[in-house]
């Protein structure tokens, strides 16, 4: 039952000879989350070994250009893959319009639906929900709107002990209610504590991807206790007043947002081309925020499945 | 004075992990030409080695994704790294539309101006011409208008002998008109030919570009004797029916359109995801044309500068 996040791209608006432009493809218990798309994400999702057809929800945070250029390559690519399945973009929905100018204008349109599910930009809100994960928005600070998404699984059923269920001789009927969380009551009226029954509580894993903003603190309220935090870091401090103007932060900056978000791991990217070294990134991050890591495409982060002590 | 062709991308529509979509750079003597720009091609720019900043002129063959997803990454990164020189787009002329819808919608537009040079498809026109350089199109036979295009160096003048200068102590005005192809007659009246004068002519250097086209013999007229030939091979001949039916080409025909044209060495590449292995379009092709290679990214090919005997 993974939960891994591959990095498809870390540069930032300027690609460099190693790094692609913005896009992660997180996956989380057999599904597959494109996260942004920007130019080569479908040639780095073939070199990376991840599953094109296996895609069906983009999360796009913002309109600008290494954000999004690779969708039309992409979606040609799943069209002549003979995809029929629907795909959900989750946007802004001024995106529809510019799909729709492509797809009419590049070939005679696609063989699958695309399902738009804009999302307002100025206020957080679940959009996407499933069984087992649901997905919010962040709004952000940047140029234009933009937002960051936040992916947690749900709560699942509690794990019973077998060797309670043989001992007491359970009934079938009981295993449910107990895995629901209830306690069990034997025939002759013996009560026996959920907790004396169950294994520990599966842990809800969770992941917050934070691109592009300037520093904005009021974000870390929805973003607590995040298993792995996704933070841009186009500057280092040395340019805070260019990150501040151009709406992005600082890697001092990124590590202040996962401090005060408690957050478990924090991974930095999105760094400008006029830095030649990114280790001065982690370095600075790390005066605040310890478990910093810089990320380079190809990247991949787990969360090990835990239970709760 | 080089004459050298990069190969930038060589799938077909698909692009695999190790080939990205089509675009090649040409080089003549310090002019850099792009032709045809898939997604990726600003990073492979970079990957390469090829300046960028130095590319004045794109040419685009049609208006398929594969051949053109490239443009809007490439437009942005020129202008954020400054550029304020014209960039002259030659394609047909429904592109300009699309560019302006991009410029339009991804940012506050572009700080350099771009040039469109919108060409007819149906038949062979002179395009680009320099002191140099000339470049022509060939009209295609694919699903959509679509061109070829060749590059030929022009003529240059004659180098003149400085032994005989020296000896027959030529004045400078003559130098120009022999240059020229004039003989020289001296003070007492006596003729000296042209040809003892001057070294051997060198000889212009041609590329013709040919992707993506049904078998089209007509277009040899117009390629006679190019030192380069880049057809594409997208299908082997034992699927000849979906090359017609998709407008494509086979192995065995560009060795065909190869022979025809008495080219010096064929070059072959856009081959369809389908085919694992590359070297059956090499065989195939060799049976009717020797000096065939298949084109791999990163690929450079180099015509040398040489004298006529």
């Amino acid at each position: 039952m993974s939960f891994s996040l591959t990095v498809l791209g870390s540069s930032s608006a300027l690609p460099t000879s190693k790094r692609f432009p913005t896009a992660q493809v997180l996956k989380v218990q057999e599904r597959f989350f494109l996260i942004d798309c920007g130019e080569g994400t479908q040639m780095q999702i073939r070199r990376f070994g991840l599953p094109l057809s296996r895609i069906h929800h983009i999360f796009i945070s913002h309109l600008h250009g290494d954000h999004v250029f690779g969708l039309f390559g992409l979606l040609s690519s799943m069209n002549l893959l003979g995809r029929n399945l629907d795909l959900t973009l989750h946007a802004h929905s001024s995106l529809e319009h510019t799909i729709k100018h492509f797809t009419s204008f590049f070939g005679t349109g696609l063989q699958f639906r695309i399902v738009f599910q804009p999302f307002p930009s100025r206020r957080t809100s679940l959009i996407y929900e499933d069984n087992k994960v649901i997905v919010e928005t962040i709004p952000l600070k940047h140029r234009i709107p933009t937002v960051g998404f936040v992916f947690r699984e749900k709560k699942r059923p509690l794990n019973i002990r077998k060797d309670k269920v043989e001992l007491l001789k359970i009934p079938y009927r009981d295993i449910i209610n107990i895995k629901a969380g209830s306690d069990f009551i034997s025939e002759d009226g013996k009560v026996f504590k959920n907790k004396d029954l169950t294994l520990p509580e599966i842990k809800s894993r969770s992941y917050a991807y934070i691109s592009d903003t300037a520093y904005h603190e009021k974000i870390t309220g929805l973003i607590q206790n995040v298993d792995l935090l996704y933070h841009e870091s186009t500057f280092l401090e040395c340019d805070r007043k260019l990150a501040r103007l151009t709406g992005h932060s600082t890697a001092l900056q990124a590590a202040r947002i996962a401090d005060k978000a408690g957050a478990e791991k924090l991974l930095i990217g999105h760094f400008s081309s006029r830095y030649k070294d990114v280790s001065a990134f982690v370095e600075e991050a790390r005066k605040v925020f310890i478990n910093t890591f810089a990320v380079e495409d190809g990247d991949v982060f787990q969360v090990e499945q835990t239970r709760e002590q």
